[in-house]
């Protein structure tokens, strides 16, 4: 058994973000060697029996935990979010005139349209840009295509902090969703979607792994015409090993599953999310405006990030020095919107929330 | 200080592969929190001081040990060779009509050629797939294309076995080169190449990162034509941060990198690597047939696998699982060639190789 050398804060960042502490002490326990296997996960052949049973076990543990239909595939794929907003089109929009619709809520949305031109043509069912996607749309809003490809959606907005609380109605048209930053958050019903993607690095493990979950009948659709990796479908066939797959990020993940499914699961993590976004706004919302949400509706408030501003860019930087130096850290909100974010992924214990909460109401009674 | 819990055995696999015990120990020491920072690095925001003190560590370690010139831009990027077999058509072929080389040396080139319809004309320079490449192609034996876009070429076949003791001419065509089984293997002039790509989990670090050494003229003829992910471009103005990258990968390409400075550079593993694979050539060479190399000439055999067979496959069987029972492991060769496959990269240390080099002794005069 080995220990913790060095003192750890409460990290509130967006991702890479905190795991569970339980998941650190033991890939140190395995770092020099994985029990009978006499070399460390980072030495292992992705092809040896030893990787595999690694494997197996992680994609086993997603479709436990998110309850997973037969009707979708559960893939890890390099590249993060950014390949996958390749991925997708490349893979879906079938013929260079077909239509894929984007509702953009948020900045990640509308760098995932951005790549649509090269694959087929970008319908913009909403953006909520001109309010800095400080709402959520209505489904009159929505201007959407009947046969579109696909309607791509970002479940929760990392950066301004906003949530889908419903999805809307697309009549039939497969959902394709970013859950980067709210994957494993609550149950959700798999079948909803045509595809998810998540980068692992925020409540599903580390950078490096894409957890990728798709309806198996849409891997058809890309036919022969593309090169290998971009190809779902080669991923698939291949059960994320079409290449050396991200080994260590893989088996982060597994352990990750692992301890969520240790804590009672997704159902457990909602409530208990639920309850610590909840004492971050209850402070905001009884602040007399010294702290301001940046979300209007509550029922949109993420679960996962926390973003608000105090009354000066001034004042802001001093909440981050000062709750840094409280032991605090990562809370400066995201360059393109300012102010404070603070993430409260799985991971992030209840205390650290109590502390964080603490701390505010101290500041605003200091400087308020 | 944290220890070891568990005993290691000689690690032979092709990749992923053994790693330094110091670099592991490192690891598993700063696992719960770096110094001075609170949080372990799984866990820290790729924009924050502190992973790009990571990031930029591990970059000038890659040039100073690669003593990589002003010309050349040094990038990580996810998805292993199999995407870089994508990007490096989509980048450099400039047109539909356009042509690369690719002179092809085992089944590593064979896969990267297999990409190129997708974005231009495939030239087959040579190939030596008849005699299970065995023996590399003489200068008069190339058919290269004067006006090609680059030619590939790989200069350490994994499966193989095979290594170019010097690099073909290409009449002032960029020279693209898979690197991935002996980047940093002994010293190379990084400015007779035009790229130079390797996945880390050989000599470099870990699954999950690949690093692209790019000579930066290069990167303007794509011009606007891709995908940003897909664009060597877009990697290099964002300083290899276009996205999340793989952190914890490109944190021990750093600790690897120090390691291999430790040891005396690059000039020193290159004696250190010729030392190594001739213990186990010499033994190849001196049993009387009972072992049987795979390559022809002396002076192309890899140093870094050294790939072999017996009289049967029932021997070559029974090799790999005795070996396993003395602690030597992941012997067995690759499963398109068969056979035993002993790869001694950086920091497969000597005692290894000696250990192996009396097995294999001992199992001849045993079984001959």
């Amino acid at each position: 058994m080995t220990t913790s050398t060095a003192a750890r804060v409460y990290n509130f960042s967006a991702g890479p973000a905190v795991l569970p502490e339980p998941v650190l002490e033991q890939i140190q326990d395995e770092m020099m060697a994985l029990p009978g296997v006499g070399s460390s996960v980072l030495e292992i052949s992705h092809r040896s029996k030893d990787f595999e049973e690694i494997l197996d076990d992680a994609v086993a543990r997603i479709k436990a935990v998110m309850n997973v239909p037969d009707s979708h595939e559960v893939l890890f794929i390099q590249g993060g979010g950014a390949l996958q907003n390749i991925m997708i089109p490349a893979n879906f929009i079938t013929e260079p005139s077909g239509v894929a619709d984007y509702i953009i809520t948020g900045a990640w949305g509308k760098k995932s349209a951005g790549e649509v031109k090269h694959y087929g043509k970008l319908n913009v069912a909403y953006d909520g840009g001109s309010t800095k996607y400080n709402h959520l749309p209505k489904q009159s809003d929505l201007k959407l295509t009947p046969d579109a490809a696909y309607v791509h959606l970002t479940t929760n907005e990392t950066i301004h902090g906003i949530q889908f609380p419903q999805l809307p109605d697309t009549g039939g048209v497969p959902i394709v969703a970013d859950k980067s930053s709210d994957i494993m958050c609550g149950p959700i019903n798999v079948s909803d979607f045509g595809l998810i993607y998540a980068c692992a690095q925020k409540n599903a493990g580390i950078a490096g792994a894409t957890i990728v979950i798709v309806r198996k009948d849409l891997l058809e659709r890309s036919g022969d015409r593309l090169a290998s990796y971009l190809d779902y479908k080669k991923h698939a066939q291949a059960g994320s090993r079409f290449n050396t797959p991200s080994t260590f990020p893989i088996y982060v993940t597994g352990l990750v599953c692992k301890w969520l499914q240790d804590q009672g699961g997704v159902e457990k993590m909602e409530s208990q999310n639920k309850m610590k976004s909840q004492i971050l706004y209850d402070i905001i919302d009884s602040s007399d405006g010294f702290y301001t949400g940046h979300v209007l509706d509550k029922a949109e408030r993420s679960v996962m990030n926390v973003v608000f501003k105090l009354g000066s860019d001034e004042l802001d930087a001093k909440f981050v020095t000062d709750a840094k130096s409280a032991g605090l850290t990562t809370l400066k909100g995201h360059r393109s919107l300012g102010g404070i974010r603070a993430s409260v992924y799985n991971a992030m214990p209840v205390a650290g929330v109590e502390a964080l909460a603490a701390f505010m109401k101290n500041f605003a009674s200091k400087n308020g």
